[in-house]
């Protein structure tokens, strides 16, 4: 194999292609990279085996060829090539040589028999839409997914398509995030579990141009990305996700409006008197206009009046704050809006047209 | 104690005497900071029995007072106060109230009876530097002090001031680095060692502005930095500093004068190699025009021809690139001089006034 390319095309292709690299693991193939070069194309595939990724860039090929490569090694080496221009060799023996400007390294690769390339999958139906609407939404959900694997589930998010719209879900068992976007026509029905990792890697990679879309398909057992020059498998998580609709509630006792920024200073500040060994809620005191919002540690209170606009009953309930303050920086919004209905049902923060929502379960006070 | 104030007085403050409160410590009183208002002014106090910080701002002091507080709870508090007017009281059973806006912390703070103060030394000799200067000549050594406590006066810097001259030195016994520049006049005779962790936390905290100044005052165990409204106080380290002008030598056998960038580029890939298990050095082999930077692990090798202007023998040897990139990222100029004797005998890049010394020992090849 013999090609000649650019360094920021090699580097981007890498960089894209090392979110499926694992750290050490027991089999060295999952450490490389298979660089296949053919007609004026050079291909990077990565697989960690959940996640997999084909990313292709355009080379001046002289050979075509294929081989592994150990991953971390080649993005050393190019990243840190001075000249613009990187010739790249391997012979038989799978020898590989880089050169650049006067530079020369040479390092051993591996022969692909035992690489894992990408399945071939059939995938049924594709869904269309901005890199940056799916990479805001992933990011005004994500933070409510569970790290616990013991409830494999709840490490996802939930993908479902109904019609025209597109509904993202994530849970733990005490706070829910919903984001929810029209899309372009109607789709059949689609349901499905996709990794936490998998959209975290994925967000690091997408444009934040809004113009630039992604091809979304889905299997009965994977999803895959498409956009660019770059195509992104992954394996989704089995099980049936929780009813969520069930969780969910269109009246309410109590609604308050307040100032986002205000309120996210205030419960900011609050969440320096949680430690890790007094977890005490901060307590909201909602009466007339004001939201008395107050902590307590061991050693120290906090306390400060908030002005709201309110509708419904007085009411007092106690929140974990950090978790009023996961959902205040994702919204961007100016004022918010939470829905009570007692102290020991869920706030919900939503919007209007609910392409939004956040529910927190409360603590007993 | 009353007092009122900005915020970002209070903050700056806050963030120089952070400075000297370690992590957590057996003692609570070295996690506070001592608070005192008196005439129109607050001061500061933190000591970690090493280093010792004091620092002033103006205030609108209502009442005058004393109070110890934990460091990390005021700075927290402080730094997530939205509104730009703080208000600050202990009363006599040292119980602490913040306010800010509608906002209120209350905490329990201590007597100051315990706090160890600064110590009140009589210090003789004070010379005057550009804040600016003094950070630029620490930047440029301190990266060859040893991390290695069994020989204590290795973790310091040597500052050495005769006639109009001051010089900062540090040696790790496989490398030394000097930096020197000319006083504004001449001084007494001074040779201390300041610990390397006095000297990170002050540069920390200096102005990049060339014109604002600092008084480095010595005594018998004690340096004292003075600039603005801040007082730093540190022990220094006892003992003899190893001779270092008996490791100079003025004549050479190979001189090399090579493109900073460029060399650093090609040093900066030869680090890739140098793994954890084999740590082969680079082989320079320096003939006529042309430098040869190669180096093999045991997996993969690089080798580039870097063009020189070369006076003297021809030369190989093995030096260890790590040692080389640590001086090329400190130095400004845009072509450096390397100086040689043979391939058993430290390599020297120093300029022509010599304000920079650098020395590194070889390794055997």
């Amino acid at each position: 194999m013999k090609f000649k390319c650019k360094k920021s095309d090699f580097t981007n292709s890498i960089n894209i292609a090392m979110k499926a690299i694992l750290g050490k693991t027991t089999m060295p193939t999952l450490e490389c990279f298979l660089i296949e070069a053919k007609a004026d194309q050079v291909k990077i595939t990565s697989n960690d085996m959940q996640l997999g990724i084909s990313t292709s860039f355009e080379a001046d090929v002289a050979e075509d060829g294929v081989v592994l490569m150990n991953a971390k090694n080649l993005a050393g080496y190019v990243s840190k090539m001075s000249e613009d221009e990187i010739e790249f060799e391997s012979d038989s023996s799978n020898t590989v040589l880089i050169f650049s400007g006067m530079r020369r390294h040479e390092d051993k690769g591996m022969a692909d028999d035992d690489f894992p390339r990408l399945p071939d999958i059939n995938f049924s139906d594709t869904i269309t839409i901005s890199q940056f609407t799916l990479k805001e939404m992933v990011r005004q959900t994500i933070f409510s997914i569970s790290s616990k694997e013991n409830n494999k589930i709840l490490t996802g998010e939930l993908f479902e398509v109904q019609g025209d719209e597109l509904r993202i879900a994530s849970l733990d068992l005490i706070r829910v995030s919903i984001r929810k976007i029209k899309l372009d026509k109607s789709y059949d029905k689609i349901k499905v579990v996709i990794p936490g990792k998998t959209l975290n890697e994925i967000s690091k990679v997408m444009s934040n141009d809004a113009d630039e879309t992604v091809d979304i398909s889905f299997s009965k057992n994977h999803v895959k990305f498409e956009f660019g020059n770059t195509v992104m498998i992954s394996r989704l998580i089995e099980g049936n996700f929780f009813n969520i609709d069930q969780m969910l509630k269109n009246n309410y006792e109590t609604k308050v409006v307040v100032n986002k920024n205000r309120f996210y200073s205030c419960i900011d500040s609050s969440i320096l008197l949680m430690t890790e060994t007094d977890k005490n809620p901060v307590i909201f005191t909602m009466q007339d206009d004001e939201m008395k919002v107050e902590i307590k540690s061991s050693h120290s209170s906090m306390n400060e009046d908030v002005p709201i606009q309110k509708e419904g009953k007085d009411l007092k309930i106690g929140l974990n704050p950090k978790y009023i303050a996961d959902v205040l920086r994702v919204i961007d919004d100016e004022d918010i809006s939470m829905f009570f209905f007692n102290s020991n049902s869920p706030c919900f923060i939503k919007n209007e047209d609910e392409s939004y929502i956040y529910l927190i379960l409360p603590i007993n006070i």
